[in-house]
């Protein structure tokens, strides 16, 4: 009796003890994050309104907060990336969505990616003309389909068929993507005539996308966007390749990418910044630093990438002046920036 | 004087004729190799007549003899890679260009990609259904495009446009590839109703692919597929998407691959080996069996991978009972194969 009355005082209630503890603070733990982009470029901070520049950063701070309560109360990071993407298609601020660029012909042609870090499923979408949101269109494709990319007008079909809301092509229209669309086609035309024109860096940014770890431990990214201004027709860029503009796995990390597209692919740079985590055994700021400031640099490459480890460490990383961006995590911290003196 | 001719006789001499010796080595020691594939499966032994066994293994020997020559008299890889995935292209046995599968509306929509392993230039089309070879449309986009992918319509018009053949879509059919849509829909139909249907594994195989090392030390390697019988329209598998059914850098290796698309792009079949030799130290074998028998196998994915590294191993691994394959290479080494068993 007196023995088994020391065990339980002696062993077992230290042990209950210890282990609530353990697990209560391994629950407290496990950290959340959110980090986003609204793309990268090389801007002249002079040639930014003071308003626009508020726009920015209130948008980026809405889709944060948005964020942040639904990770908070225990969200799929799945969700999450969905959601905050699609916040930032429905603002005609950002390349992606509403607002997308047009291509060589006028037309917007939207492109968009989403993988889930646990399973490494992935859905993607290319060329789409009439779903309002691109995002949700890949997510079905990877969850309703049994095919990890669709394109063209049979991606719009899919889409359509499985609830997603159809506008018309028109809805994505913006003046400002228009205008910049007249100036790219004027100074093409300038070109061919032997006139030197000025760079047209800006005229390719404003990709949008997410990642965010959520409480059960997964990550999850998501990529969204217009593509370039003056694109082919059926181009397809970085952000909906999975692997190039998009990638996400809890061994690792989850990357959204935003920059010169044709290069992402070339450099498979969510992948890559992946795989140096993975195998190499970088932590994921040298990782993304060796293939954005190091890789792409060389390669006169310009973009960026953001990023978050299965450790909550968030990472956003850019080889231009500008890359509007942001996070929030459950230490508290919080912010969204623009340029890269800040 | 005397302290000259010492020098030259004890020094210099020596000096040059080793200098001779080590440079004809390693132009002599520079290998050069060629391997090539035409789609994995599981198929029964069985069920292949010889006759259709002889034309498979036939052609694979047409095309390794024309890489051989092209690779014996300095051709560059990139030349070969599109020249024997041409041939394979227009033979009705492979599931790329002439013989290519359905898709559900039992229409032909052909994918290729191809990638130079010195530059890390690529291209890839997806989507064509009037252009005779894609990968030479693939190689198009890469050269003469601001681009990497192009998809649909516009890849149809610009490969036309940069001079290649048009062809009636008609041009692609073949009589078997046809039964076994008929019997994909049959399948389909019987299966919607509660019937149990066999597997519908070599459906999804086919793809051809080719991977060169040559006389610079070069790598490129080419993929080219129709994709799987009954898939959606504009649906993208992994043969044209770079890092996913084909990589090229003379930095690690060069890789084509065929299988279950979707998990291939998952999993990032050809850049993952290629990272593996790159940052884990892995041997090009070492790393693609770990992927293919490995992770692959794990996730139920058929499929298989054909690659050459810088130093000429060639390596050829697939999880199911058969893939078409065979290689050549400047030691002398040739042969062509169906099964495992052989």
């Amino acid at each position: 009796m007196q023995l088994i009355r020391l065990f339980i005082r002696r062993l077992l209630f230290p042990i209950i003890i210890f282990g609530y503890l353990t697990v209560g603070m391994t629950i407290a733990a496990q950290p959340y994050a959110l980090v986003i982009h609204g793309g990268s470029g090389n801007i002249d901070p002079q040639s930014v309104s003071e308003e626009r520049k508020e726009a920015y950063l209130g948008k980026m701070a809405e889709a944060l907060k948005v964020g942040e309560e639904m990770l908070k109360n225990g969200a799929a990071s799945l969700d999450v990336v969905e959601t905050v993407v699609k916040i930032m298609e429905d603002s005609p601020l950002f390349n992606a969505g509403k607002g997308a660029v047009f291509n060589i012909d006028g037309k917007n042609e939207l492109d968009a990616s989403i993988m889930c870090g646990a399973t490494h499923n992935a859905g993607s979408v290319a060329g789409l003309s009439t779903i309002k949101n691109p995002v949700s269109a890949a997510r079905k494709v990877m969850e309703e389909s049994p095919h990890v990319m669709l394109t063209g007008k049979s991606a719009d079909a899919f889409a359509y068929e499985h609830g997603l809301e159809m506008v018309d092509p028109g809805y994505f229209f913006d003046q400002i993507r228009w205008d910049q669309y007249r100036e790219y086609v004027r100074n093409t035309f300038n070109r061919d005539r032997g006139q030197s024109i000025p760079a047209d860096d800006d005229l390719k940014m404003g990709t949008v996308g997410a990642v965010a770890l959520d409480l059960e431990g997964n990550i999850a990214a998501a990529t969204s966007t217009g593509g370039m201004t003056g694109k082919y027709p059926g181009r397809v860029g970085d952000s909906p390749l999975i692997g190039a503009g998009n990638y996400a796995s809890n061994l690792s990390c989850g990357v959204s990418a935003t920059g010169h597209g044709e290069f992402f692919i070339r450099n498979m740079v969510a992948y890559d910044i992946a795989a140096r985590v993975l195998y190499k055994g970088q932590t994921l700021e040298e990782a993304a630093n060796e293939v954005i400031n190091g890789k792409l640099k060389e390669q006169n490459a310009n973009g960026g990438i953001i990023a978050i480890d299965k450790d909550g460490n968030v990472v956003m990383v850019f080889n231009t002046t500008a890359m509007f961006r942001g996070y929030i995590n459950s230490s508290g911290e919080k912010g969204a920036w623009i340029f890269r003196e800040e």
